[in-house]
């Protein structure tokens, strides 16, 4: 079995929907990747393992979900220098300018390499996950170079009007 | 020497000519009071060792200012049960709009009490902090009390006209 | 039957949906509390009232909901030196970003600890009511930490994919 | 000496440099005023006496400017049925934004005729007044339509290269 | 049959579900009004019309209603002395902040009276021009007060649990 | 001399350091124009006369410049089917986002052409005002397409350390 | 077969039930057009040679929709001289805010002719080209005189009762 | 002489106050660099250039600073697959949420790995760009790890009063 290389954690079920389009852009990437439930606040010392061990576990990257107040990628991005890339979850109230400004918005330090709310961001957290990894894995940039000319090229001439 | 009730955190230096203003009105009530940097990114082991020696040290109120990414209160709230008054400090590009969610956007299980953005927010902070101590404080309900009539009688009729 | 000791109050019925999440987690921890609805524009007496006898009814905590230009938490926190906790409702076209100004944006004397946004926000009004409480009552403070323990326990490993 | 019959009104003397800017209108068109100093959460009880006596001293319209979460209007409309006009006053956080969303977003009942934020906004509230008491009075009703073609006179065909 | 003495304005039928409300808050009231739909882009020379003849039809109050970049409130204001009361009608996009703003943020010279975004609004602005009428005659007077103090009569001392 | 084929008209003179932006680049261009004060509210007559000759005075495109409730673009928008090109002039409180909604958020059937808030705006006016005469007038075309060339050809290649 | 004279280009099948607003537009005002599907992202290369032939081709106005991080409109704009008017198609999460921005805030040189967000918009679009066009083409000149004035006589004069 | 792994380009000169914070960073961390001016409007065929060589030329990570409507990180996303960091560069009307929106919004399949508005937001995108070079560099890493060692270490206890 393959260790996985990228971590995927989110800070509770709800999260998911919206966070899988992450782990199917890696899969259609062929890259390995782990699942967790990480929550900044209910399960703090979880986050802080989770951190600890990024690099030791070979872990090239974290793809960080969360809405809201949403501490989880900023404080992940606290504890590894592993890259960490911020999810803002879209949000009931506030539509996601509260996860964005929360995850975009980290002071000198502590970077967290935001993605646009929602499942674009997700799946662009994939991509972006890919990218990184790809830089030192030739076949990955084949495939990621392979599927970025599949999209362009999946494009049609004109609108169907439907 | 009077152990402090009150625990006044920060993010940084540059918080406390903001913070300041929860130790002036702690001062002026005679609630001690603790001033220390504790930094959700940068010292992530002194936020997680302030919350949980909180209660056996015998705090009963924590004020927690930061700005940004703010987030520190919310991280401090998942540490520790006791009461966390968080205040938006004002920041360069938004204003403290984005201080202000992080803060109050607190996802159910942990509350923090949010305050107005910048001075003001600081100075009821303390007021907020010294409001809770004075329920088993008939000493201290009376300096409030006395606090707040004097702020009462302390309005003109008509403004002056400079 | 138990004094109340906390007050649970709303400008209209059509808060309670809202409103009742406080109410359940105040249930759930075991502290007795009252609710009502006092309305800051159309009983502006009662609210008065309420004010002014909530110190020597024994209140310990006073929960406000409130939607729109939310003046009810404000009010209330200048008639009483009880805490009062505020809670913005969710509105229909600027959804709650009104209520959320209206009640965090308090000046110099008057704290209104601000909660989240909506029915996230009135639970934790009640766990931030009952975190007040706990500071003088060694029962419910266990209860606090049990149902804290509980709610991190309660998170899976990984998600599950639906 | 003139009974007036316009109240301006104001939080603190800190709004003054504002609401200077609706006594000056008054003050061209030839209408009498009284300003006072009334505050929502520091002297709730003038507030309620204001309202309470308001029509039985004669006044047409009350001017209420407050900044931040601004419940000065919204509470004297709650105690008044005189016609509230109200200024949201510039604030530093929040430019003024917070103040508007206070005062604008009344609940059903009790409106307050609201202004644009600061000085133009209080100008404005001078000649709302003014419009609303030319309604049974010629001479002021001459007055305004007279300032009113000032206005539009005092505009140059071009602008000047500066 | 009654002259009216309010008109009810409004850019398009689809406004109409809005600004019903303020009439029925002037039957309810028993106020003569008109309604009528004024576009200030699509029948600029109708709003022309409207506003300066308001003066010699006896018009005392003119509640204009508009969405988006809504400049019917404005314009008639610039036409006609006679108070105008804007009521910002809810947007698809930006849920009437748009219209609020524009409405609202008026120039030195020439006040909206500005009502909350939508029905609450409207219905608001119908009390409104009942609260200037009200000044001039003791009738009406007498049935706003009472209508107030219905409403406040109307609020149960709690919450009903659903 | 030459017909002025471009008018630019704003709401103040306060609003000429923004607008002269148009005119220099105007120049630059050498395209002739004219500016007017032409206010929505304080001149409305003046907005009727240049909207309902515009065509026939030959002019090709309007560059209309207001901040606040910027009513001006979008009434002229309704008097003249000659191109209507906004500006939102940057504001004291709002920064310019009630300029910027109230000039672009204009109803199915008036179109205003809206550029940035403030100078560049401004700027940006002039150069659409060009490229609508460029499709008719090949010499202006041929400068039109230079200055492009010689602010492609400014940017120097690394920036400099200042 | 007419040459089109106007470009509808979008940057994917999804914007075409806002864009098609512009279609029937031109439909209406009887303007040749062409719809084309050119993404700025994924088909960087085909917006390239959009805008290098638009000239030679003939294109009077390019109308460009795109939604979120909308670069299609501005940099179509970077491509070509020939008008483009950009239309904010509305986004789940912000509703279209970031696609205003996107696309009104570009920098001096580049002129994007910004509609409202959404439908409106769109149709707007499609006015704005015909009446670019109508400046060189009297009978369109005279169809969209018609088209305007009908939309004027097609208000009713008061809002039916449903 | 050292080639470089990092590009960091920028929309224009007036951006490199801001983004020579990302340059120190890199300095001080000992990561090889090039700076460069590439604007997406001005220079779209240095960008086309820029993105196109970037894997050829070993780029590890862009850096692209811009604001307003920033296209430049999103198109170079666009052109390569090279990770691509965007730094939202403040702005005088909109304070940078025009940047933010422009950059953080991409569509599927473009990420740019957004950091904060401002200064912070360029320090952060060059360690970003480190903890990406890390991942195969054990020097750097180790390096890396002493740089967020040192910061951590230089937080006082407690704040100076200053």
């Amino acid at each position: 079995m393959t260790r996985p290389v990228v971590g995927i954690i989110m800070g509770s079920q709800s999260d998911w929907p919206t966070m899988r389009e992450a782990a199917e852009l890696l899969d259609a990437l062929g890259v390995s990747y782990e699942t967790r439930i990480v929550s900044a606040h209910r399960t703090p010392d979880r986050l802080w393992d989770y951190g600890k061990t990024a690099v030791q576990r070979g872990l090239q990257a974290i793809i960080a979900g969360a809405g809201g107040a949403a501490h989880l990628p900023g404080m992940m991005a606290s504890k590894t220098r592993v890259p960490v890339i911020g999810v803002p979850v879209q949000t009931k109230a506030l539509s996601g300018v509260d996860s964005l400004y929360s995850i975009v918005q980290m002071p000198r330090g502590y970077p967290v390499a935001t993605m646009a709310i929602g499942a674009a961001g997700a799946a662009n957290a994939g991509l972006m996950a890919a990218g990184i990894l790809a830089l030192q894995d030739a076949d990955l940039a084949a495939r990621l170079d392979q599927w970025r000319a599949d999209l362009s090229a999946s494009i049609p001439e004109a609108p169907e009007n439907d």
